[in-house]
């Protein structure tokens, strides 16, 4: 080994887009594309130690995340802090700003979001470099972990048996549209990963169907925490008869409408705690979000969030004025499912189960798959975050990249919607 | 070097109090005594490596840390945000409770408190060890520092010439009773260090006195930031007339009275921002204080508020809800001025310079002290915090310690007044 100075000190920064598969999920934006961009991020150092993060692959984040892996060589990967500072440095990334459309259902759209998230897969991309030149574990450069394993909880989707036309990968899952088929689809995952919690995205059908799909899920698990996430399809209205209908079965309702104020107002008048990953997604909305007691439950999701010290910032905010902390997922790899297992075991009280789309997620950039046992993810002790990047496949998918003709390049829910049904265009909200 | 395990294994924790020279400097309960206890914690690894930390002597404190230091080995140094949890299954140092008498002037007393600030000198401890082991300086172990130094302020007192009867060290200060011997104070401080901002610790004469050497300062030094603290001293009416008196030349008014609900009162009344180290100092004293808008600036002291991980916590929620940050400082070595200048150096809002007590205590137990340049201290990259122990002067002060009749075992500053004036007892508050 060559001094330290050296060993982290970063030399070059890869960046590698890549499309992977993604079954027909349904939102109530429309369905999951059959491909899905994603970009992976390699830092080198000037000793040849390689560390990988993962992020958003949409073209806005891959344009930031070009212009940002450009400043970093003669940077150390052990300057986390400084990551937010410099990208904060790149026209277009500064401050807030409204209206710029990072894409997807990330509540109010702005540059801040999509900066954070270009940063989130950089700064897990160090962590890792900086944990297998110590010989540490990413939790441990997070002051260690306080648990031995993560739970997850089942991530339910209604869902088409294939996409239209026979288009991407074609999985043995079948159809999901109506209770009987959400209890079946829960029952493998049960089986197969042992989850013993269960969240049902939502938004898809009119509620008394989605209701009638928790309260069958109910049945078939008496006493399993249950949510349900319509993504903001909900009146306030539809909201408060929903959390009626489920008030004794829902550990919690997740973004059932759209915004603090509507979210308030649901809260103010239901015992069912409301969760959220769109209405508050960045620091600067949890201070009207809390005053109002419009979230009971944060999704953090270490990508929104800016990295995984900001994730421990925020779940300290969380634990100072008692909201729950739980995490959100969306389509992505190993990489960052690794990531968000070793901070998830840095936090004290997290007491929900971690959403995970992973077990959808069936190509992968890393040699081997985190296995869920018993529901859980053991938090890894190896250096950095324990994944391995499978260079073989990793060229595989970003060729797909390179292939496609621009179809894929963004993910667009509403657009692989419209294959199917050519007059659907983004619902208004509220739907119901 | 043995293999990672080994060395981040701790072996061996040792607990040293001791008695350092403090100056006869007064405040609203009485004066510092010639002597105030600190405890010095090493812990050791499996490897040999020690690592430094240092808390509060008094009595209190030293028992609950042989809880600790007992519980202790065979953990790893790494284990940072374990140790929380492991002081709280301690019997006595649980939940938070009122009434337990912590000592100082720390605002209402709990156990949460005594807890935390035990805490805080095992956790710089072992980060002073991880750092060492792995040849990192301890704000890379934070994320990385944002600033090279972290600036300081002059922190001004009223202050005897000597202890009573010659007791104690004697320096060559002189008395400070009037504005002009404040600002005389200030003069020196800023020719030996180069202070650009000035603190006055307050509440000991008559506000009129106080505003009088508050304006001699602002005449002295115009346009320099100045701080005022009588540490909850007055009403709230004497509170927003020192602030109408003040308004243009103060940065700040440091605790002009007491509690959350009086706070709240004068911050409504007056432009002036109010900074504390008594009114808010632990997690939950948050959400009410920021809700009603109590305090502008939180004053953290990592001893306070259980080490330097949760430093950063707190530095995360002032930024989150806009309120600002600096840090207080107590009689304290030059161990704890490293600790808090790697964590204040990895801050990115650190708008206003730090308190130090540092420049009065002129017994150390470190080998090389910690300079003062232009009013800032070098953030030092090497391994650890980047002192070495003076194992002498550990022991001559810690003989002094086992010598001392037990008059100076518990910090008691209204004690050490009642040596001057017998008929001295703690004064009511509002004094003024
Ligand atoms: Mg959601
Ligand atoms: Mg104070």
């Amino acid at each position: 080994m060559t001094d330290l100075s050296t060993a982290l000190s970063l030399a070059e920064v890869r960046l590698t887009p890549v499309l992977i598969a993604d079954p027909p999920l349904l939102n109530t934006h429309g369905v999951h594309q059959p491909y899905t961009p994603r970009l992976i991020v390699e830092v080198v150092t000037a000793d040849g130690i390689t560390g990988v993060g993962e992020t958003y692959g949409d073209a806005k984040y891959l344009a930031l995340a070009r212009e940002l892996a450009a400043a970093l060589p003669g940077r150390r990967v052990d300057g986390l802090n400084g990551l937010h500072a410099l990208a904060a440095r790149i026209p277009g990334s500064g401050a807030p700003e409204s209206g710029v459309d990072v894409g997807g259902q990330r509540g109010v759209q702005t540059a801040d979001k999509l900066r954070l998230s270009v940063v989130s897969g950089f700064e897990v991309a160090c962590l890792d470099a900086l944990g297998k030149a110590l010989g540490l574990p990413v939790h441990a450069l997070l002051g260690g972990k306080v648990r031995d394993a993560v739970e997850y909880s089942a991530y339910l989707f209604y869902r088409w048996a294939e996409h239209p036309g026979g288009a991407g990968q074609r999985d043995d899952w079948g159809a999901a549209l109506d209770p009987a088929g959400v209890v079946e689809q829960a029952r493998r995952f049960v089986r197969d990963y042992g989850f013993g919690s269960f969240k049902l995205k939502g938004g898809v059908f009119p509620p008394d169907e989605e209701i009638a799909a928790i309260r069958a899920l109910a049945a078939a698990f008496p006493g399993r925490p249950l949510r349900l996430d319509p993504n903001g399809a909900w009146s306030v209205a539809t909201s408060l008869y929903v959390a009626r209908e489920l008030g004794g079965v829902l550990e919690y309702l997740e973004d059932p409408t759209l915004g603090t104020a509507q979210m308030a107002e649901v809260a103010a008048a239901t015992d069912v705690p409301l969760a959220t990953n769109m209405c508050v997604t960045t620091f600067p909305e949890i201070p009207e979000a809390f005053a109002k007691g419009a979230v009971q439950v944060v999704l953090s999701d270490h990508h929104y969030w800016g990295g995984l010290l900001r994730t421990r910032e925020l779940a300290a905010i969380c634990r100072t004025f008692g909201v729950g902390l739980s995490m959100h997922s969306n389509t992505h790899t190993g990489i960052s499912l690794a990531a968000m297992t070793h901070v998830a075991a840095t936090v004290s009280d997290l007491d929900n189960a971690c959403d995970s789309h992973y077990p959808w997620q069936t190509e992968d950039v890393i040699t081997r798959r985190l296995p869920f046992e018993g529901g859980r993810i053991e938090v890894s002790d190896a250096p950095g975050l324990g994944v391995e990047l499978d260079r073989e496949r990793l060229e595989f998918l970003h060729r797909r990249w390179l292939d496609d003709d621009g179809t894929h390049r963004d993910r667009d829910d509403v657009a692989a919607m419209r294959v199917a049904d050519p007059d659907w265009v983004m619902p208004a909200v509220p739907r119901w």
